[in-house]
Protein backbone atom coordinates (compact mmCIF):
# COMPACT_ATOMS: atom_id res chain seq x y z
CA UNK A 1 0.00 0.00 0.00
CA UNK A 2 1.28 2.89 -1.33
CA UNK A 3 0.98 6.44 0.87
CA UNK A 4 3.06 8.67 -1.35
CA UNK A 5 1.36 8.85 -4.48
CA UNK A 6 0.62 12.36 -3.45
CA UNK A 7 -1.96 12.57 -6.71
CA UNK A 8 -5.19 14.49 -6.43
CA UNK A 9 -8.00 13.88 -9.16
CA UNK A 10 -10.32 16.35 -10.58
CA UNK A 11 -13.29 15.95 -13.37
CA UNK A 12 -13.77 18.89 -15.91
CA UNK A 13 -16.83 18.87 -18.25
CA UNK A 14 -16.88 19.61 -21.76
CA UNK A 15 -20.43 21.04 -22.29
CA UNK A 16 -21.48 21.85 -26.07
CA UNK A 17 -24.46 24.45 -26.97
CA UNK A 18 -26.17 23.82 -29.73
CA UNK A 19 -28.33 26.92 -30.68
CA UNK A 20 -29.35 27.21 -34.83
CA UNK A 21 -28.52 30.90 -35.21
CA UNK A 22 -25.02 30.89 -33.33
CA UNK A 23 -24.01 27.50 -34.24
CA UNK A 24 -22.13 25.55 -31.87
CA UNK A 25 -20.46 26.43 -28.60
CA UNK A 26 -18.94 25.45 -25.23
CA UNK A 27 -18.93 26.31 -22.01
CA UNK A 28 -16.02 27.62 -20.44
CA UNK A 29 -15.36 29.63 -17.40
CA UNK A 30 -12.85 32.61 -16.57
CA UNK A 31 -10.32 31.28 -13.49
CA UNK A 32 -10.51 33.04 -10.48
CA UNK A 33 -7.39 31.83 -8.86
CA UNK A 34 -3.97 30.55 -9.76
CA UNK A 35 -2.44 28.80 -11.95
CA UNK A 36 -3.76 30.27 -15.01
CA UNK A 37 -5.51 33.25 -13.10
CA UNK A 38 -8.02 35.43 -15.22
CA UNK A 39 -7.86 32.77 -18.28
CA UNK A 40 -10.47 30.77 -19.92
CA UNK A 41 -10.57 27.24 -18.91
CA UNK A 42 -13.55 24.11 -18.57
CA UNK A 43 -15.10 24.15 -15.88
CA UNK A 44 -14.70 21.19 -13.14
CA UNK A 45 -12.78 20.54 -9.53
CA UNK A 46 -11.56 18.29 -7.38
CA UNK A 47 -13.64 15.75 -6.19
CA UNK A 48 -14.86 15.49 -2.84
CA UNK A 49 -13.76 12.67 -0.61
CA UNK A 50 -17.38 10.66 -0.85
CA UNK A 51 -18.89 11.72 -3.75
CA UNK A 52 -18.96 9.81 -7.32
CA UNK A 53 -16.96 11.02 -9.89
CA UNK A 54 -20.40 12.04 -11.90
CA UNK A 55 -21.94 13.74 -8.68
CA UNK A 56 -18.48 16.06 -8.84
CA UNK A 57 -18.77 16.98 -12.43
CA UNK A 58 -22.00 17.74 -12.23
CA UNK A 59 -21.61 19.86 -8.83
CA UNK A 60 -18.86 21.74 -10.10
CA UNK A 61 -20.67 22.61 -13.13
CA UNK A 62 -23.51 24.00 -11.28
CA UNK A 63 -21.15 25.48 -8.98
CA UNK A 64 -18.98 27.48 -11.44
CA UNK A 65 -21.38 28.43 -14.31
CA UNK A 66 -25.16 27.69 -13.02
CA UNK A 67 -25.76 24.85 -16.02
CA UNK A 68 -27.29 21.96 -14.17
CA UNK A 69 -26.89 18.93 -16.32
CA UNK A 70 -26.60 14.79 -14.81
CA UNK A 71 -26.57 12.84 -18.40
CA UNK A 72 -22.81 13.97 -19.00
CA UNK A 73 -20.92 10.43 -20.46
CA UNK A 74 -17.01 9.86 -20.02
CA UNK A 75 -14.86 11.09 -22.48
CA UNK A 76 -11.38 10.13 -20.97
CA UNK A 77 -8.76 10.34 -18.51
CA UNK A 78 -5.69 12.98 -18.74
CA UNK A 79 -3.22 11.78 -16.27
CA UNK A 80 0.07 13.22 -17.95
CA UNK A 81 2.64 13.85 -15.11
CA UNK A 82 3.08 17.58 -15.79
CA UNK A 83 -0.60 18.58 -16.85
CA UNK A 84 -0.93 21.22 -13.73
CA UNK A 85 1.85 23.26 -12.35
CA UNK A 86 1.12 22.98 -8.62
CA UNK A 87 1.15 18.74 -8.22
CA UNK A 88 -0.04 15.40 -9.96
CA UNK A 89 -3.75 15.94 -10.73
CA UNK A 90 -5.52 13.60 -12.82
CA UNK A 91 -8.30 14.93 -14.76
CA UNK A 92 -11.31 12.71 -15.28
CA UNK A 93 -13.65 14.52 -18.27
CA UNK A 94 -16.80 14.45 -18.93
CA UNK A 95 -19.08 15.83 -22.16
CA UNK A 96 -22.10 16.41 -23.31
CA UNK A 97 -24.51 18.34 -25.84
CA UNK A 98 -27.07 20.24 -25.31
CA UNK A 99 -29.61 22.92 -26.71
CA UNK A 100 -28.25 26.25 -25.81
CA UNK A 101 -30.95 28.00 -25.30
CA UNK A 102 -32.01 26.06 -22.69
CA UNK A 103 -28.94 27.59 -20.90
CA UNK A 104 -29.09 31.69 -21.50
CA UNK A 105 -28.73 32.92 -18.02
CA UNK A 106 -25.20 31.31 -16.66
CA UNK A 107 -24.05 32.41 -13.27
CA UNK A 108 -20.30 32.31 -12.52
CA UNK A 109 -19.13 31.64 -8.99
CA UNK A 110 -17.16 29.68 -6.54
CA UNK A 111 -13.54 29.14 -8.71
CA UNK A 112 -15.25 31.23 -11.27
CA UNK A 113 -14.84 34.84 -12.41
CA UNK A 114 -17.16 34.56 -15.46
CA UNK A 115 -19.16 31.95 -17.57
CA UNK A 116 -19.49 32.37 -20.81
CA UNK A 117 -20.23 30.06 -24.02
CA UNK A 118 -17.80 30.41 -26.48
CA UNK A 119 -18.00 29.69 -30.69
CA UNK A 120 -15.59 26.51 -31.03
CA UNK A 121 -14.46 28.42 -34.17
CA UNK A 122 -13.59 31.44 -32.06
CA UNK A 123 -12.05 30.09 -28.82
CA UNK A 124 -9.67 32.01 -26.27
CA UNK A 125 -6.82 30.67 -25.37
CA UNK A 126 -7.03 27.83 -22.66
CA UNK A 127 -5.65 27.05 -19.16
CA UNK A 128 -3.95 23.66 -18.01
CA UNK A 129 -4.50 21.29 -21.19
CA UNK A 130 -7.60 21.82 -21.82
CA UNK A 131 -7.40 22.61 -25.84
CA UNK A 132 -6.51 18.76 -25.82
CA UNK A 133 -9.33 18.13 -23.95
CA UNK A 134 -11.65 20.01 -25.97
CA UNK A 135 -10.18 19.06 -29.17
CA UNK A 136 -10.85 15.31 -27.93
CA UNK A 137 -14.31 16.06 -27.26
CA UNK A 138 -15.17 17.35 -30.36
CA UNK A 139 -13.50 14.05 -31.73
CA UNK A 140 -15.02 12.03 -29.85
CA UNK A 141 -18.65 14.01 -30.85
CA UNK A 142 -18.30 13.83 -34.21
CA UNK A 143 -16.72 10.30 -34.85
CA UNK A 144 -20.26 9.50 -32.88
CA UNK A 145 -22.92 11.29 -34.65
CA UNK A 146 -21.09 8.31 -37.54
CA UNK A 147 -22.94 5.51 -35.24
CA UNK A 148 -25.44 7.17 -33.69
CA UNK A 149 -27.92 9.11 -34.69
CA UNK A 150 -27.91 12.95 -33.09
CA UNK A 151 -30.44 15.95 -32.79
CA UNK A 152 -33.25 14.62 -30.67
CA UNK A 153 -32.64 16.75 -28.17
CA UNK A 154 -30.69 19.67 -29.91
CA UNK A 155 -33.46 20.25 -32.42
CA UNK A 156 -37.09 21.62 -31.92
CA UNK A 157 -40.13 19.41 -31.64
CA UNK A 158 -41.41 19.32 -35.08
CA UNK A 159 -38.51 21.54 -37.34
CA UNK A 160 -37.99 22.20 -41.51
CA UNK A 161 -35.25 19.51 -42.51
CA UNK A 162 -32.79 22.49 -42.99
CA UNK A 163 -32.15 22.83 -39.97
CA UNK A 164 -31.31 19.12 -39.37
CA UNK A 165 -29.14 19.52 -42.75
CA UNK A 166 -27.69 22.45 -40.75
CA UNK A 167 -27.34 20.75 -37.15
CA UNK A 168 -25.26 18.29 -38.83
CA UNK A 169 -23.00 20.47 -41.39
CA UNK A 170 -22.55 23.01 -38.01
CA UNK A 171 -21.26 20.28 -35.66
CA UNK A 172 -19.12 18.10 -38.49
CA UNK A 173 -17.38 22.04 -39.15
CA UNK A 174 -17.73 22.01 -42.95
CA UNK A 175 -20.64 21.80 -45.95
CA UNK A 176 -22.67 18.82 -46.59
CA UNK A 177 -24.22 17.30 -50.21
CA UNK A 178 -27.41 18.21 -49.41
CA UNK A 179 -29.47 15.95 -51.58
CA UNK A 180 -27.40 12.98 -50.62
CA UNK A 181 -28.04 13.84 -46.86
CA UNK A 182 -31.69 13.67 -47.77
CA UNK A 183 -31.54 10.46 -49.08
CA UNK A 184 -29.44 8.71 -46.55
CA UNK A 185 -31.56 10.48 -43.53
CA UNK A 186 -34.83 9.54 -44.91
CA UNK A 187 -33.30 5.97 -45.35
CA UNK A 188 -32.49 5.29 -41.76
CA UNK A 189 -36.66 5.60 -41.24
CA UNK A 190 -35.79 7.85 -37.83
CA UNK A 191 -37.70 10.74 -39.58
CA UNK A 192 -41.96 11.13 -39.97
CA UNK A 193 -42.91 13.98 -42.71
CA UNK A 194 -45.70 15.86 -41.83
CA UNK A 195 -48.57 17.47 -42.97
CA UNK A 196 -47.88 20.68 -42.00
CA UNK A 197 -45.37 23.65 -43.60
CA UNK A 198 -42.72 25.10 -42.24
CA UNK A 199 -43.07 29.50 -42.15
CA UNK A 200 -41.79 30.53 -45.14
CA UNK A 201 -38.80 32.65 -44.16
CA UNK A 202 -37.93 33.89 -47.63
CA UNK A 203 -38.25 33.33 -51.82
CA UNK A 204 -38.36 29.65 -51.38
CA UNK A 205 -41.39 27.37 -51.71
CA UNK A 206 -41.98 26.34 -47.93
CA UNK A 207 -41.53 22.80 -47.00
CA UNK A 208 -43.30 19.93 -45.08
CA UNK A 209 -42.38 19.91 -41.67
CA UNK A 210 -40.44 17.09 -40.03
CA UNK A 211 -40.21 15.17 -36.39
CA UNK A 212 -38.04 12.36 -35.52
CA UNK A 213 -39.90 9.00 -34.52
CA UNK A 214 -38.80 8.57 -31.34
CA UNK A 215 -39.01 4.34 -31.42
CA UNK A 216 -37.12 3.88 -34.45
CA UNK A 217 -34.81 7.12 -33.33
CA UNK A 218 -33.96 5.06 -29.97
CA UNK A 219 -33.47 1.45 -31.32
CA UNK A 220 -30.66 3.41 -33.77
CA UNK A 221 -29.05 4.49 -30.58
CA UNK A 222 -29.02 1.49 -28.90
CA UNK A 223 -28.57 -0.99 -32.15
CA UNK A 224 -25.17 1.67 -33.54
CA UNK A 225 -25.36 2.74 -37.47
CA UNK A 226 -22.97 3.84 -39.85
CA UNK A 227 -23.74 7.08 -41.15
CA UNK A 228 -20.68 8.64 -43.44
CA UNK A 229 -21.64 11.88 -44.89
CA UNK B 1 -6.12 23.90 -3.59
CA UNK B 2 -7.51 21.24 -1.70
CA UNK B 3 -5.02 19.19 0.58
CA UNK B 4 -7.38 16.53 2.17
CA UNK B 5 -8.69 14.82 -0.73
CA UNK B 6 -6.41 11.59 0.17
CA UNK B 7 -7.42 9.80 -3.35
CA UNK B 8 -4.86 7.19 -4.62
CA UNK B 9 -4.97 6.17 -8.26
CA UNK B 10 -4.18 3.09 -9.86
CA UNK B 11 -4.33 1.19 -13.08
CA UNK B 12 -5.86 -2.07 -14.21
CA UNK B 13 -5.16 -3.95 -18.04
CA UNK B 14 -7.80 -6.08 -19.13
CA UNK B 15 -6.10 -8.29 -21.65
CA UNK B 16 -7.92 -10.79 -23.62
CA UNK B 17 -5.94 -13.25 -25.37
CA UNK B 18 -7.41 -15.19 -28.40
CA UNK B 19 -6.46 -18.53 -29.91
CA UNK B 20 -8.38 -21.01 -32.07
CA UNK B 21 -8.55 -24.04 -29.94
CA UNK B 22 -9.22 -22.25 -26.54
CA UNK B 23 -11.45 -19.60 -27.89
CA UNK B 24 -11.33 -15.94 -25.95
CA UNK B 25 -9.42 -15.90 -22.03
CA UNK B 26 -8.67 -12.61 -19.84
CA UNK B 27 -5.52 -12.31 -18.24
CA UNK B 28 -5.48 -12.01 -14.08
CA UNK B 29 -3.55 -12.72 -11.15
CA UNK B 30 -3.71 -13.88 -7.74
CA UNK B 31 -3.43 -11.31 -5.07
CA UNK B 32 -0.22 -12.39 -3.05
CA UNK B 33 -1.63 -9.28 -0.01
CA UNK B 34 -4.82 -7.78 1.32
CA UNK B 35 -7.77 -7.11 0.96
CA UNK B 36 -8.91 -9.83 -1.12
CA UNK B 37 -5.77 -12.07 -0.61
CA UNK B 38 -5.60 -15.22 -2.37
CA UNK B 39 -8.85 -14.22 -4.92
CA UNK B 40 -8.23 -13.57 -8.84
CA UNK B 41 -8.22 -9.91 -10.26
CA UNK B 42 -6.82 -7.89 -12.73
CA UNK B 43 -3.77 -7.27 -13.06
CA UNK B 44 -2.36 -3.67 -12.24
CA UNK B 45 -1.42 -1.31 -9.39
CA UNK B 46 -0.72 2.03 -8.02
CA UNK B 47 0.56 4.64 -10.30
CA UNK B 48 4.17 6.22 -9.48
CA UNK B 49 4.34 9.70 -8.60
CA UNK B 50 5.66 10.26 -12.39
CA UNK B 51 4.87 7.94 -14.56
CA UNK B 52 2.16 8.26 -17.41
CA UNK B 53 -0.72 5.78 -17.08
CA UNK B 54 -0.05 4.53 -20.24
CA UNK B 55 3.35 3.49 -18.48
CA UNK B 56 1.94 2.39 -15.53
CA UNK B 57 -0.50 -0.19 -16.86
CA UNK B 58 2.32 -0.98 -19.10
CA UNK B 59 4.52 -1.56 -15.99
CA UNK B 60 2.00 -3.21 -13.42
CA UNK B 61 1.32 -5.92 -16.35
CA UNK B 62 5.01 -6.93 -17.10
CA UNK B 63 5.60 -7.15 -13.57
CA UNK B 64 2.82 -9.33 -12.29
CA UNK B 65 1.97 -11.49 -15.28
CA UNK B 66 5.82 -10.89 -17.16
CA UNK B 67 3.65 -9.84 -20.11
CA UNK B 68 4.95 -6.80 -22.02
CA UNK B 69 2.25 -5.07 -24.25
CA UNK B 70 2.07 -0.88 -24.50
CA UNK B 71 -0.95 -0.88 -27.01
CA UNK B 72 -3.28 -1.21 -24.56
CA UNK B 73 -6.17 1.22 -24.81
CA UNK B 74 -8.12 3.52 -22.42
CA UNK B 75 -11.41 2.03 -21.37
CA UNK B 76 -12.93 4.06 -18.71
CA UNK B 77 -12.16 5.47 -15.14
CA UNK B 78 -13.84 3.74 -11.84
CA UNK B 79 -14.16 5.82 -9.59
CA UNK B 80 -17.10 4.19 -6.75
CA UNK B 81 -16.22 5.91 -3.28
CA UNK B 82 -16.57 2.72 -2.11
CA UNK B 83 -14.74 0.81 -4.55
CA UNK B 84 -11.81 -0.22 -2.31
CA UNK B 85 -12.32 -1.54 1.37
CA UNK B 86 -8.92 0.13 1.79
CA UNK B 87 -9.34 3.86 1.13
CA UNK B 88 -10.49 5.58 -1.91
CA UNK B 89 -8.68 4.60 -4.86
CA UNK B 90 -9.99 5.50 -8.42
CA UNK B 91 -8.60 2.86 -11.06
CA UNK B 92 -8.14 3.88 -14.79
CA UNK B 93 -8.91 0.72 -16.67
CA UNK B 94 -7.03 -0.03 -20.47
CA UNK B 95 -7.49 -3.24 -22.44
CA UNK B 96 -6.59 -4.84 -25.61
CA UNK B 97 -6.52 -8.05 -27.44
CA UNK B 98 -3.58 -10.28 -28.14
CA UNK B 99 -2.90 -13.50 -29.90
CA UNK B 100 -2.49 -15.88 -26.32
CA UNK B 101 -0.11 -18.29 -27.77
CA UNK B 102 2.81 -15.24 -28.28
CA UNK B 103 2.21 -15.03 -24.58
CA UNK B 104 2.21 -18.97 -23.29
CA UNK B 105 4.91 -18.15 -20.51
CA UNK B 106 3.18 -16.38 -17.99
CA UNK B 107 6.17 -15.45 -15.02
CA UNK B 108 3.70 -13.85 -11.59
CA UNK B 109 5.70 -11.63 -9.23
CA UNK B 110 5.29 -8.66 -6.83
CA UNK B 111 2.19 -8.39 -5.89
CA UNK B 112 0.88 -11.56 -7.80
CA UNK B 113 1.02 -14.79 -6.19
CA UNK B 114 0.39 -16.47 -9.77
CA UNK B 115 -1.18 -15.49 -13.07
CA UNK B 116 -3.46 -17.35 -15.89
CA UNK B 117 -5.43 -17.22 -19.13
CA UNK B 118 -8.88 -17.93 -18.23
CA UNK B 119 -11.63 -18.53 -20.40
CA UNK B 120 -14.04 -15.73 -19.83
CA UNK B 121 -16.94 -17.95 -20.16
CA UNK B 122 -15.57 -20.17 -16.86
CA UNK B 123 -14.13 -17.07 -14.79
CA UNK B 124 -13.50 -17.28 -11.22
CA UNK B 125 -14.90 -14.82 -8.46
CA UNK B 126 -12.99 -11.70 -8.72
CA UNK B 127 -11.69 -9.19 -6.26
CA UNK B 128 -12.75 -5.33 -5.90
CA UNK B 129 -15.49 -4.61 -8.75
CA UNK B 130 -13.18 -6.07 -10.91
CA UNK B 131 -16.17 -8.16 -12.79
CA UNK B 132 -17.83 -5.20 -13.38
CA UNK B 133 -14.83 -3.92 -14.82
CA UNK B 134 -14.31 -7.17 -16.85
CA UNK B 135 -17.75 -6.98 -17.97
CA UNK B 136 -17.79 -3.23 -19.14
CA UNK B 137 -14.49 -4.62 -21.58
CA UNK B 138 -16.36 -7.60 -23.11
CA UNK B 139 -19.21 -5.41 -24.04
CA UNK B 140 -16.60 -3.03 -25.59
CA UNK B 141 -14.57 -5.34 -27.38
CA UNK B 142 -18.11 -6.42 -29.16
CA UNK B 143 -19.15 -2.95 -29.91
CA UNK B 144 -16.02 -2.50 -31.21
CA UNK B 145 -16.22 -5.32 -33.53
CA UNK B 146 -19.45 -3.72 -35.35
CA UNK B 147 -17.66 -0.35 -35.96
CA UNK B 148 -13.93 -1.94 -36.68
CA UNK B 149 -12.40 -4.44 -38.40
CA UNK B 150 -10.92 -7.08 -36.41
CA UNK B 151 -8.50 -10.09 -36.63
CA UNK B 152 -5.41 -8.83 -38.28
CA UNK B 153 -3.66 -9.72 -35.33
CA UNK B 154 -5.16 -12.43 -33.95
CA UNK B 155 -5.25 -14.73 -36.76
CA UNK B 156 -1.94 -16.33 -38.61
CA UNK B 157 -0.88 -14.26 -42.15
CA UNK B 158 -2.98 -17.20 -44.16
CA UNK B 159 -5.88 -18.63 -42.88
CA UNK B 160 -8.63 -20.76 -44.10
CA UNK B 161 -11.95 -18.89 -43.82
CA UNK B 162 -13.41 -20.79 -41.20
CA UNK B 163 -10.78 -19.12 -38.69
CA UNK B 164 -12.40 -16.04 -39.24
CA UNK B 165 -15.58 -16.87 -38.79
CA UNK B 166 -14.62 -19.29 -35.64
CA UNK B 167 -13.01 -15.54 -34.27
CA UNK B 168 -15.99 -13.89 -34.64
CA UNK B 169 -18.48 -16.37 -33.25
CA UNK B 170 -16.06 -17.07 -30.26
CA UNK B 171 -15.75 -13.05 -29.30
CA UNK B 172 -19.46 -12.42 -29.90
CA UNK B 173 -19.73 -15.48 -28.04
CA UNK B 174 -22.66 -17.26 -29.92
CA UNK B 175 -22.88 -18.79 -33.37
CA UNK B 176 -23.20 -16.78 -36.34
CA UNK B 177 -24.98 -17.21 -39.76
CA UNK B 178 -22.15 -18.75 -41.72
CA UNK B 179 -23.30 -18.04 -45.15
CA UNK B 180 -24.56 -14.42 -44.51
CA UNK B 181 -21.48 -13.51 -42.53
CA UNK B 182 -19.12 -14.54 -45.62
CA UNK B 183 -21.06 -12.36 -48.02
CA UNK B 184 -20.78 -9.42 -45.96
CA UNK B 185 -17.15 -9.90 -44.80
CA UNK B 186 -16.02 -10.47 -48.99
CA UNK B 187 -17.98 -7.28 -49.11
CA UNK B 188 -16.05 -5.37 -46.87
CA UNK B 189 -13.06 -5.34 -49.67
CA UNK B 190 -10.38 -6.28 -46.39
CA UNK B 191 -9.70 -10.04 -47.57
CA UNK B 192 -8.00 -11.98 -50.13
CA UNK B 193 -8.36 -15.33 -51.66
CA UNK B 194 -5.10 -17.09 -52.41
CA UNK B 195 -4.46 -19.37 -55.40
CA UNK B 196 -3.81 -22.04 -52.31
CA UNK B 197 -5.62 -24.75 -50.27
CA UNK B 198 -5.53 -24.55 -46.66
CA UNK B 199 -4.21 -27.83 -45.00
CA UNK B 200 -6.90 -30.78 -45.20
CA UNK B 201 -8.05 -31.85 -41.54
CA UNK B 202 -11.20 -34.02 -42.50
CA UNK B 203 -13.70 -35.15 -44.80
CA UNK B 204 -14.29 -32.14 -46.13
CA UNK B 205 -12.94 -30.46 -49.38
CA UNK B 206 -10.25 -28.36 -48.62
CA UNK B 207 -11.07 -24.56 -49.31
CA UNK B 208 -8.51 -21.45 -50.40
CA UNK B 209 -6.43 -19.70 -47.81
CA UNK B 210 -7.23 -16.12 -47.43
CA UNK B 211 -5.06 -13.10 -45.94
CA UNK B 212 -5.96 -9.10 -45.53
CA UNK B 213 -5.18 -6.71 -47.42
CA UNK B 214 -3.55 -4.61 -45.17
CA UNK B 215 -3.98 -1.54 -47.12
CA UNK B 216 -7.97 -1.28 -47.14
CA UNK B 217 -8.35 -3.20 -43.50
CA UNK B 218 -6.15 -0.52 -42.12
CA UNK B 219 -8.37 2.29 -43.80
CA UNK B 220 -11.33 0.66 -42.70
CA UNK B 221 -9.96 1.34 -38.85
CA UNK B 222 -9.42 4.53 -39.86
CA UNK B 223 -13.04 5.10 -41.54
CA UNK B 224 -15.07 3.02 -39.46
CA UNK B 225 -18.17 0.88 -40.88
CA UNK B 226 -21.06 -0.98 -40.11
CA UNK B 227 -20.92 -4.57 -39.71
CA UNK B 228 -23.95 -6.78 -37.85
CA UNK B 229 -23.60 -9.94 -38.19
Amino acid sequence: MKTTQNIDVTVDAIVFGYNKEIGVTVLLIKRKNDPFKGQWALPGGFVEPTESLELAVARELKEETGVKINYLEQLYTFGQPDRDPRKRIISVAYFGIVKSSQFKKLKAADDAEDAEWFKIKHLPALAFDHQKILKMAIDRLRSKMIYQPIGFELLDKKFPFSDLEHLYSTLLGRPIDRRNFRKKVMGLGILEELDEKAPSLGAGRPGNLFQFNKATYNQLVKEGMHFEI
